[in-house]
């Protein structure tokens, strides 16, 4: 049976809770008075769609339930996990909390969405103030990992250890928080930045395009992968972070920063922003700019992946979840084709044709193969250990368009296998479509001489198992086609 | 002949500035008395060879030659830029445009990588201050764009439009600030967070590993492609920047920082942030971690690069401007084989295996028939307008393998050409080794039926005409070939 969420409050951040959800195969019942909560959400759900599954090399579980509820107690009915993100105000955070006591699971981790409030704020006056933590999400809530967890004096060790398994398994980070402050850790620095910009702004120095472009072509794409002080830490060099810190030091004592000073928040400075604002962003609409932000996202956070670093690494630890279920090799039947993919295109594999560029079906083949490859025992250690396969050969046939958002499984017959040779025959599907078929030649090779070499005697007999058995099924079609022999 | 440039200061700054140079084809001339300025400078171009080359699809023009000389005189001479990095001291910056000014040429830029001081403080005293200009980069010098451009009052307008001229060329984007004020722009900011970031290690609330984790999941990767306006701009959704402020701003009367004050920079906080980073990555060398910084972003730019956006749009500039000399098609002969390609493996095109991984290959051939479709006049307008080649076929041999950093060239034959049909065979090398053939079978297709489709009479031409000069050509060796009708 699926897990049930509740998410109270459906705007930007409720839905964005949603999609996470529901994306990773929970039911999701969402309490919001709002008539437009409905259309809301599924924006944001058609957003998510689009860009979460193709992140992971692995298909995501089928899609949860989304129900709408009347009220408080149907949505929080059966839920393990209450998100609320409601206005950021004290009183109405209390009531909804003392709604969602009156009924809810005494061991659901309640989480706030709250940017600002504290969690001793949050719990004050509540029935059971260890069940109330903050779980602060960063948007878009449907792909950007950092949740900011601060359960507070009163938070029930248990349940932490509950919210940050939970989280983990949605593909998110919790930053396990141990003490209180205002605004949590990262809005203290989104306002530190954000009230030195209407600064600049407003003297006139720079405008708003320019600074977007002064973080982003420079200290913004650092910090996506390494952060503040460990990018300090390489500029730093050799000498260390002390010596770094020595230089940087004195300059705390400069005039570098307006920090002494809040500049006065009227209309004119609104005005001035949101008109600067306009002439850099208003050829693109909101919905337009969602979609290029994700793009980008997606594009940047599988850079990272195939690096196994930062936001990337993460996706690789998710991954590795959701591979548990895998079945051992020595339970797959050689009776049988093997599995070796079930992947959803990402949005950053299509092309100016508007559909999965030609490389992605070979990048998805050679997948297959080192999934292949993992199963009869050519695993990272194997590797590690100086011996793999290289590609000698390939021979693709592209049948039919693909495009981002689809999930497609791959389909594996070994064609032959013995000493250092192995030839494979690869099918790709979305659903019973044949979208194209690879047919690939490899050997065996040590890395130190870099020349072919015999695999390892527990390798030759998995892959000769599967040779023998995949050798009584029907020869499939195209196999040692060439390219102008038909026509 | 080569352009010269001229650095002064050779550190991690300074060296980047130079392998800027260097790898655009410039001649750089260094002076600096540290006899340790060869190995510095010499570690800086090993990490800049292995990282800036592959950014763009287009390789870069034959490396320029670095020479350390005895005095600045003997530096700036031929100098049509001058570099200048000495330590953050406005005394020693004086002394260095005075004896720069002595010598260099009227008419070169002196651009300073000051983080700190305003232009106005530079030109005190300078024999020509209309020369002097803030030119401050950010590290790695060698692959982030961003330069703040700050000529202040006295600067020579022509002067400054050479000089974003230069920057735009060598891959940089100029930000040209009309008014200047201390740290400029970029810097105000990393010093708002930095100050934030020491009360919250001070203050026990967060670890310097927690505060990265902070900001790289969150709003770090945000921040990498739009900046902080524009992620406001689409937070705020369809109400627009006006309701996103007027949520927003109320905060800055909230306690969400520790503006009003600076924490004391004893011994005692160095020792706590030092121990904490060394924690943090202790386990990487800053070697280790500046390759490990390079990948990431070169992988990420490359992503925002196919995406066209952020820093990656930049890239897309810079080629097109390296593009502006290939020969255009009806100069090229169909008597000898097209040149399709000539770029460099970028860092992240290797796997597990060392190399250059199989699906790159096709990525590299894929690149080339869309360079040889966009010569015959399929292009960008073309496809616009409706028609396509797309790919039904493809047979690819791995011969020898290649490695980041290597220069690789595609030559393409047509073996045949009439009507819809396309079949193309590539050859890539490295010098004169034969990597990999890849041959193709394609068709025309109307993008709106998705059908095979005639194309139009001037592509049909121009590709007629290829086929029938490359069909007197010798026949590739492997042509035709399937896998498995060898062995």
């Amino acid at each position: 049976m699926s897990k049930v969420a509740a998410v109270i409050g459906g705007g930007v951040i409720g839905g964005g809770w949603a999609a996470r959800f529901l994306l990773n195969g929970w039911d999701v019942q969402v309490y919001d008075p709002d008539p437009q909560a409905e259309r809301k959400i599924g924006e944001v759900m058609a957003n998510a769609r689009r860009s979460l599954p193709g992140l992971t090399d692995v298909a995501l579980p089928a899609e949860g339930e989304l129900r709408f509820c009347a009220s408080i107690a149907e949505a929080v009915a059966g839920a393990e996990w209450i998100q609320e993100s409601v206005p950021e105000r004290l009183e109405i955070k209390h009531a909804t909390f003392a709604e969602v006591q009156a009924t809810c699971a005494r061991d659901a981790v309640i989480g706030s969405s709250t940017s600002g409030f504290k969690p001793s704020e949050l719990q004050q006056g509540a029935a059971r103030p260890g069940q109330i933590m903050v779980a602060h999400p960063f948007n878009p809530v449907y792909l950007l990992p950092l949740i900011e967890l601060v359960p507070g004096d009163a938070g029930e060790e248990a349940l932490v250890e509950r919210a940050k398994a939970t989280l983990t398994s949605l593909g998110m980070h919790p930053l396990h928080l141990k003490k209180e402050i205002d605004a949590h850790v990262a809005d203290r620095f989104l306002e530190a930045v954000w009230r030195e910009a209407l600064w600049l702004v407003k003297d006139g120095i720079a405008t708003t395009e320019e600074i977007d472009d002064a973080i982003r072509y420079g200290f913004g794409i650092r910090w996506a992968q390494m952060g503040l002080f460990e990018t300090y830490r390489v500029a730093g060099g050799e000498a260390g972070m002390k010596h770094f810190m020595a230089q940087f030091g004195p300059a705390l004592k400069w005039p570098w920063t307006k920090l002494m000073d809040v500049p006065e928040f009227n209309e004119e400075l609104v005005d001035l922003i949101a008109g600067q604002s306009d002439a850099q962003s208003g050829h693109h609409s909101i919905r337009e700019l969602e979609r290029i932000r994700d793009n980008n996202l997606v594009t940047m956070m599988r850079g990272l992946k195939a690096q196994n670093w930062g936001a990337g690494a993460l996706l690789n630890a998710q991954e590795k979840l959701m591979r548990a279920d895998e079945p051992a090799a020595a339970d797959l039947s050689a009776d049988q084709l093997v599995r070796t993919a079930r992947r959803t295109v990402p949005l950053d594999w299509t092309d100016y044709n508007g559909h999965m560029t030609e490389s992605r079906y070979l990048h998805a083949f050679a997948d297959a193969t080192d999934r292949f490859m993992e199963i009869i025992g050519c695993d990272a250690d194997y590797i590690q250990s100086g011996g793999s396969y290289f590609t000698a050969e390939t021979h693709i046939r592209h049948l039919d368009e693909v495009h981002a958002g689809a999930v497609i499984e791959i389909e594996t017959q070994v064609i032959m296998g013995e000493g250092k040779k192995m030839h494979l025959f690869h099918t790709m599907r979305e659903g019973e479509r044949v979208l194209a078929t690879g047919e690939h030649f490899l050997l065996h090779v040590s890395l130190e001489t870099r020349k072919p070499s015999a695999p390892s005697p527990e390798i030759e007999a998995n892959l000769v198992r599967f040779a023998q058995g995949h050798a009584r099924l029907p020869k499939p079609e195209g196999l040692g086609r060439a390219i102008g022999a038909v026509r």
